[in-house]
Formats: structure tokens, C-alpha cells, sequence
């Protein structure tokens, strides 16, 4: 099969998806180097370490069967939360001063505000979204939706969680980061731009037709009954999916109850399938959401995972386009093997 | 020092540049995990190994104090070049196809249609740029423009280079490779657009303006007669530094004799910095030039480098915005110690 150069669905973004020098699943195996610790002396984040990290601000305690929430108070830090959400001790950006864009062209800056919080996942050091209790991934869910609906005064809130070392993680104990950042980033302003502009000459959600479209096709991957995931025709990483909610929803904030389990099942069933396939590789993964402020009605909101198998070098940086070794088509038809 | 987000001079990218977190630049001297091997066995770009690569259609060869420039011929490989421009034997386009872009949206796709070259810069296994004669920097130079020049038909054609396996090097032999597209690039197009509408707002070339505010300014880091290389406002990547031509010029194609002597200086003095500092650690090179095909007097090519020495994570992926923990100031600094 020759090579061929593919355009992401919405974004100028092509891809040179090398079929020609394409590599079987089999051989990112190697490419994981270590095994990932179950347990690690004086991690912060382990419970009885809680003396390590500040007061978590939002705890999710057991109570009777069901959940409450608290926070450390007085200096005192509790030992018995099931997530435990905390500020990143070293913030990107922090709350305490004022935004000044500078007009100083072409010197343009803002002050550094906005949020940098940690949601540790679990009191298990590896309880990560792959191999925790469905239980507990829900919690996960529920984290990030409370936190999105309390820090909406920000232009944008980024969810993410970077797993692994060569994913960017600095520690191992399962954990997810957010930044809430003063102005919408580059990335999700295009989608929104693209989805607008799709979207006003198609008359319905690109996304929408999209999910119609890959449903039942060749790089359809997984699906439940509120949630599908995909390989994407132009996928930039090997083993890249995304997973997207097949109501047209802006925001994690529109879920109902059953749709935030169904987005726990999904995520646990979709990672879970990537780990077993490729011997827990790194990876991170980003939510895509429309900011809360802004009247968006033509954005689908989607988590985009992106496995870290191979590096982006000098042509794939100052070019802006990629070259991916894995074939979508093939990706998702052994995900879909390794899920079932 | 408050963390503050800053904008690239032309594109809409934003950096969080990390002061409060910054890291020392011996910080990022454990990064470089294992020494470059000045030799290895079965290298195929060494001499004696040419019949481990396809013939080269370029070959400069020693003439007399001079270069002559040759190809191997009937099967048969020349082992006293200089330098050697040989086909990818992995390439990521092919010229055999035509092209066809289909119009089935959302898939939208062309066939891989392009080239993609190796050019072994020096029969020294070891010879890269920081530490290669100067003469020898100077003949890589001539290939580039040779190259560039024979490659006009394309689209786009970029050159770059990856250092060391955790910049994308699949091997350790000095060389450098060109991809010739069939389109111009995302990153390059959205220069080329910055470029256009900022010169026709100010009358003047914006690279020309960034070049004289921080010709004396903290951020600059080295200049001879031709060249200026600097650490951009808002880097991206600890240590990232663009080298500019002070004339205004578009593409490599334009460089006199005395400029092509430039640029090898330069490029040798500022790897060498940079080597020197970090002892030797990873980074990618890659020009920006104006397409050759395209009337674009507005654009001022250069030379972006980029040191391998951190991750971009989840929240770099999944939103195009960057947190550096090296702000560029401090970066210059340290380079323009290293280089005098």
C-alpha cells in the first residue's frame, strides 16, 4: 500500500500515514522500557504521605455505601479520601495577580494567572483508569466535572493526565492535572473556529456526522451506550483514539448520571484494551470541551488519547505536519481484538 | 519572578514561561543519558558501508583544494566523497505516484507523493556541525542549497536535522534529510499568512523588526556579518534559538558566497555553544523559507533549533499551548557565555 497524506477531519493538520514502512503493533512493545511501579516509598501521594502535598481542597470520602465531599481543614490533613484533590505544588500558573496584557508589540504578554490542580485518582499507587474498580473511575469522572463547573470564571479549564514517565508524568501514583488558563488555546480555538464554519454550512454538528460516519467503520473501536471511540482518519500518534459522547453535548458539564458511568466504562474498557495491547505504554490524554463562558452551541465535546510510542523531531516540529508509522485502520481493528 | 504567558512575535502561540519553577541550566545536564558514539560498526552512512544505502545522486568529492560534484554510476559506489546525498531507504513520500486529492470530505486525503533524502554530512561518524572543520559545515550548506534548488518543483521542501536518538535519530552518523511535500505546510502557511498581513500593517518586514529589537537586547545570543541568532520571546523549548540572516531575504537560494560562509559559522558556533553547555544533548534544526514557487518578499526565511530536553505532555498536545521552565533570557545568557 502506497503512503498517503491525510487531512484531520475539521483542522489543516495533514499526516503522512506511512503504510509503506508501517510497523505491526507488535513492535512498539519494545519501545516501553519499564515496568511501572505499584508502589513507591515517600510518594506524596500515597495515603499517609499527605503531610507531603498542601491541604487537598476537595475530598471524596466513603459514607455509608455512597460518597461525601470535604476538604482538610485546620492544618490537618485526612488519611481516609478515596480521590483527594490538591494544588500542583509546582503550579504553572497561579491565582494571585491580576491580568495585564501588554500591548508592547511584537512583546506580547500576559501575567502568568490562572490554576494548577492535581486529582489524585486513587489511594492505590497504581490505580490507574485501566485496571481500577469501575467504582472508582466514576469518582474520577465526578472530580473533574466538579472542578470544571467551579473553576468556570476561567476562559478555558484543561483536563489531562499524562501517564508514565516518557508521558510526561513526574510521578507514577495515579493522578490527573488541571490547568485553567485566562485565554482559550490555539488548538481548541481552531476546532471551535472549524466547527463553527462546518457547522454553518453543513447545517449539523460535524462531529455529529463524524461519529455517523466512523460508526460502523473501519476504525471504529468501541462503543457503549453513551460513548463511541474512534481511531481518527488522520491520527498523529500510533494508537492515538478519541472517545466522544454520541449525544451532541459542549461540555462534560451537560452529562446526566448514567452517561458519567458510561464515560467511566468507556475510558476503563478503551485504556485497558491499549494496555493489554501494548504492555501499559505511556500515554496521555486531554479533554476537548467548549469554554464554559462562551455561547458554543456548535462544539462535541471529546477526549483525544495520545500513546507516546515514537518522537516528534525536527520535521514534525518545524513543519507542523506528521508523519504516523500505524495505520488508523489498523490500530483500531487490534484495539477493537484487544477490547473484546 | 511571577510566571508569565507569552505570545510568539507572529504566530497565535502561547508560553507559559515558568520563572517561578525555572530550572538552572545545569539542571538539564542529566537529561542527556548516554554519550554519542564516535563509531559504530555496520554504520551504513560510513565509508566503506555505501553499498549498505542506494547509490547517491550527489556526491561532492575532493578536486584539487576544490569540490567537483558526481553521482555513483552503474551499480558501482565512489567511497571518497566529502559529503553524500543518498534517497531515505524508509521514505515518508515517494515521487512514483501522481497526485490525487480526494474530495470525499470528511477523509480527505492525497497520495504520498514527495521525496525524502539523507544527506550524510561528513565520512566522519562524529562529524556533525558544532565540531566538524568549518569547511566541512560549509559543504552541508551547499548541499542544502543544491538540494533546495533541484527539489523547486515541490510544494514545500523541508530540511532538517535530528541529534541523537531522543531527538529522532534513528542513527548516530552526522547527517541531515530533506522532505519534499506536495504542500505547504500548517506551521509554514501560518507564517507565511503572520508574515503578510503584519508587513502590510507596518509597512516593513516584522522578521527585519525582531531582528533590530533584539540585535542588542537580552535575548541575543551570537551575530557575525550575515547572521544573528537569538532566543525567541516566547520559546517553546528550553535552549530553542533562531538564526536569521540580517539581510532580507526569502529562501537559502538568495545566500551570496560570502553568507553561505556566514551561515556555517554561525551554525557552528551556536551548536557549539549549546553542545559545550549541555554536553551535547539532543536537539532537531529546521529552516523556514518562503515556498520557492510562491511571491512571498514579505517572509524572512531562518533556522529554528530545538533541544530535545523536556516532554510535551497531555496538556501540551491537547491544547498547542507550551510551559517552558527555562525562560529565554536566562537561556540567551548562558549561550552567549558558552560561545565567546
Amino acid at each position: 500500500m502506497l503512503n498517503e497524506i491525510r487531512k484531520d477531519y475539521l483542522l489543516d493538520r495533514w499526516v503522512i500515514i506511512a503504510s509503506e514502512r508501517a510497523k505491526r503493533p507488535t513492535d512498539f512493545l519494545t519501545k516501553t522500557s519499564e515496568k511501572i511501579e505499584t508502589k513507591t516509598e515517600n510518594c506524596p501521594f500515597c495515603p499517609g504521605n499527605e503531610k507531603m502535598t498542601p491541604p487537598a481542597f476537595l475530598l471524596y470520602l466513603p459514607n455509608n455505601g455512597g460518597i461525601r465531599r470535604e476538604k482538610d481543614q485546620n492544618g490537618e490533613r485526612r488519611k481516609d479520601w478515596l480521590v483527594r484533590c490538591i494544588p500542583n505544588l509546582y503550579p504553572a500558573l497561579t491565582s494571585r495577580s491580576p491580568v495585564a496584557l501588554s500591548s508592547n508589540e511584537p512583546l506580547r504578554r500576559m501575567d502568568g494567572v490562572g490554576t494548577h490542580e492535581v486529582i489524585v485518582e486513587s489511594p492505590r499507587h497504581d490505580g490507574h483508569p485501566d485496571r481500577a474498580p469501575l467504582r472508582q473511575v466514576e469518582l474520577v469522572v465526578q472530580a473533574y466535572l466538579d472542578r470544571l463547573k467551579s473553576l468556570s470564571k476561567w476562559k478555558y479549564v484543561s483536563i489531562f493526565r499524562n501517564h508514565r514517565k516518557e508521558a510526561g508524568a513526574s510521578l507514577s501514583h495515579a493522578h490527573s492535572q488541571i490547568i485553567a488558563a485566562p485565554m482559550i488555546p490555539k488548538k481548541i480555538s481552531d476546532e471551535l473556529i472549524a466547527a463553527k464554519t462546518k457547522s454553518q454550512k453543513m447545517g449539523v454538528c460535524p462531529y455529529c456526522k463524524i461519529i455517523e460516519l466512523e460508526q460502523h467503520g473501519p476504525r471504529h473501536i468501541y462503543e457503549n451506550e453513551s460513548f463511541t471511540a474512534l481511531a481518527p482518519w488522520a491520527s498523529v500518534y500510533p494508537f492515538e483514539f478519541w472517545l466522544f459522547p454520541k449525544k451532541h453535548q459542549q461540555t462534560l458539564l451537560q452529562l446526566q448520571d448514567d452517561e458519567k458511568k458510561d464515560l467511566a466504562k468507556a475510558l476503563r474498557a478503551c485504556l485497558g484494551g491499549l494496555a493489554k495491547i501494548l504492555n501499559d505504554p505511556p500515554y496521555c490524554y486531554g479533554f476537548h470541551i467548549a469554554p464554559t463562558k462562551e455561547k458554543t452551541e456548535y462544539f462535541h465535546w471529546h477526549l483525544e488519547v495520545y500513546p507516546k510510542l515514537t518522537i516528534h523531531a525536527g520535521f514534525e516540529i518545524s513543519t507542523g505536519m506528521f508523519i504516523n508509522v500505524a495505520p488508523p485502520e489498523m490500530i483500531a481493528e487490534n484495539l477493537r481484538n484487544s477490547i473484546s
